[in-house]
């Protein structure tokens, strides 16, 4: 059954609603505020106060308006808090503290030594983020917290339940040992989820009411807003893109699913097709030998293929047009256009981002082979079109969206909040 | 940027909640709203108490209540108002007379005579419609409007657009013209999006949070509640399932991609299978000649094939275990098992409804072979069980869904009417 509402709940909803609307925007006047979200200008008028008392927001300068006096302009102070946002893959843990709005003020990644447990691995992410936090003069009491991203699914009190890619993990209690190592509350929630909060907090989605956000890493998954609401699902597990079957004879996926997106399209998938195609004897410059190309390979599997080119090279290769290397490619990125037009007949969204470490090198390609599929194909694209966009901080953006979890989940106005409970 | 709230919309929305909350039950009491709700035992009381007066509530008997005085149970009066439904389908016109608990009281069908205007076919409509609610002896101001459910997409102002199959009604103002002929308001909608609305009135999903509904008619599309809210979209074309991509060199599908659900599990692409197959030389009974089943079909295609079985003929043989058609048929099951887990693993959702004309003969098995994928290859699935079931209305599905939507337009709690605007 669902759930009424009540005045507390409203008031604190309309508060969050005037913060969000100074956060997403670049610069606004208290008018501007009070006609897009509906509220009268005295309801405006108090909230932005308390939020001037509480140093949330600062006036700076004003605008022009129409006759009248100039209005003066609201923006979020960045250095009225900052979270640490931390995104634990098989390979690397990456770590950015960044200020409230949503700008990265250090970015580190770490190697996640072999042999280490789970609570060792752990201690070190905390003493790590008690550094960073040192180092850039930023005081406990201006710390919201911090933000960890992980890969695929944790349950609700934040234990790691069958992590891909991470054997030993099982059944952690990961929040709960990072909040007694750092001190700080932990947010937490799938890198891709993640990503697509920082999008929307801070990049390419603030003013998005529904997009999608689709993140290649070592596996593929997403993230959804939709009218405003970040959709998690019934069991906080929506949006697994990497799942949607787009080939029914296709190879069988980790999941207990067949002919996976990820199956097909993540980076120990790409080298497999590229093993396969090599024995099969097709010319590429990649048959010189087991070439780890020249730099670290964000999105590779840490376990490593069977010998043959590892994901950094192929990218490398396709992206100098070595006609294996960019078959494969060609064909990854056709299954990912297939998964993203059925992606915007489904949710009819506004915005799907691109984003992840394995878009490095080759994310021209599969922006440029999404983006025309999804011009082209979707069934309501005479009406309505959607846009394609590649996240500028595409290899970060996991980390980057762990920081701002923090902040979303402190101040966004989410309708649950709305609802009594 | 999103809206905020205030005192008259919360008034109005928690009245909606209240009144969703005893739809949906089988008798419910005050202090069970209350507590399900969130609501306090006053705030119910006063809206319940006006609910009473106007009549949409009737008290029906009492509870026993552990201790204290026994609990007064609550019920929607049925005949508090009605709804006629409507559901235009290229081949007929299905009528269905709804009373406010969404039950049927009278269900009519018609032809679509070939060589009529749209016009001349919308005011054979509005004369069906308005003898239904004659000689059921109901008043006009019982009615509180029509519903109709047309196939593919309309526009905000309930125009067609391009609808599939049925040419020369692009650009017909089908709302408009029904509202002239009826005298009555008029609420619309997809054939698929109304049956999953008549679902959530008054069928399989009253009281499920989150669920998609399948539906097979002479296309293939879908609706969806996602957090007790119908979701439909930004230019209101969600949940269009039978355009998700399951076979990526598949036929191509008349909306402009390929490989659509679509293209290979409805009526007409059935029909075209068992043709290729029979050209091949493959024993069936269906052999025989061009035989048209024995009774009409629901969901074939008004156009028919150039000769061969027809959809009608084709399930009739698979339901008796003809190989030939049985394997078409376990095809189509298999195609619409992958679209449904694709279905899962991106919105997470508690319930699938499969209904629609094209279920006719062929629905057990396409419910064993969908549930079976449904319990065995969703990410989640060890998390969170989604439930698969029949709507016991499947043929009328659209046309009680049609009705409903007049219900759910009029009574609904809508978090959009929550916000300002």
């Amino acid at each position: 059954m669902r759930m009424g509402t009540n005045l507390p709940k409203v008031g604190s909803y309309n508060r969050a609603v005037v913060l969000e609307a100074i956060q997403v925007s670049d610069g606004i006047s208290r008018v501007q505020i009070a006609k897009h979200a509906g509220l009268t200008a005295q309801t405006v008028s108090v909230i932005v106060r308390k939020l001037l008392e509480e140093g949330l927001v600062v006036e700076d300068g004003s605008l022009p308006s129409s006759g009248g006096k100039p209005r003066t302009i609201l923006r979020v102070d960045p250095a009225a808090g900052y979270a640490v946002g931390i995104h634990f893959d098989p390979g690397e843990i990456s770590y950015v503290l960044a200020d409230l709005a949503g700008q990265p003020v250090t970015v580190l990644h770490t190697d996640v030594r072999p042999g280490l447990s789970p609570e060792e691995v752990i201690r070190q992410m905390a003493r790590t983020a008690r550094d960073m936090l040192r180092h850039a003069g930023v005081p406990d009491h201006k710390v919201l917290g911090i933000g960890l991203a992980c890969p695929g699914p944790l349950d609700a009190d934040g234990v790691m339940n069958f992590p891909p890619r991470l054997s030993g993990w099982d059944q952690v209690p990961i929040k709960r040992l990072l909040e007694e190592h750092t001190g700080f509350p932990v947010t937490f929630d799938n890198d891709a989820a993640a990503a697509a909060i920082g999008e929307r907090w801070a990049g390419l989605a603030r003013a998005t009411a529904s997009f999608a956000y689709l993140y290649l890493g070592t596996g593929i998954g997403g993230g959804l807003f939709l009218d405003n609401q970040i959709y998690r699902g019934r069991s906080l597990n929506a949006a697994e893109f990497g799942h949607i079957t787009v080939m029914p004879d296709g190879p069988d996926c980790y999941c207990g699913n067949r002919g996976c997106v990820e199956a097909i399209c993540c980076p120990s998938a790409i080298e497999a097709a590229v093993r396969t195609r090599l024995a099969e004897g097709a010319g590429s410059m990649l048959a010189a030998g087991p070439g780890n190309g020249p730099e670290k390979d964000p999105g590779a599997d840490p376990a490593g293929g069977p010998g043959g080119p590892d994901h950094a090279a192929i990218c490398a290769a396709a992206a100098e047009g070595d006609p294996l290397a960019r078959e494969v490619i060609d064909m990854v990125a056709a299954r990912l256009a297939d998964a993203a037009v059925s992606i915007v007949n489904m949710l009819d969204i506004d915005l799907l981002v691109l984003g992840g470490p394995a878009m490095h090198k080759v994310g021209h390609i599969y922006h440029q082979v999404i983006a025309e599929a999804v011009a082209s194909r979707p069934l309501a694209r005479r009406l309505h079109q959607v846009h394609v966009e590649t996240s500028p901080i595409a290899a970060d953006a996991a980390a980057i969206g762990a920081a701002s979890l923090v902040f979303h989940a402190t101040y966004a106005p989410r309708l649950g909040t709305l609802l009594t409970s």
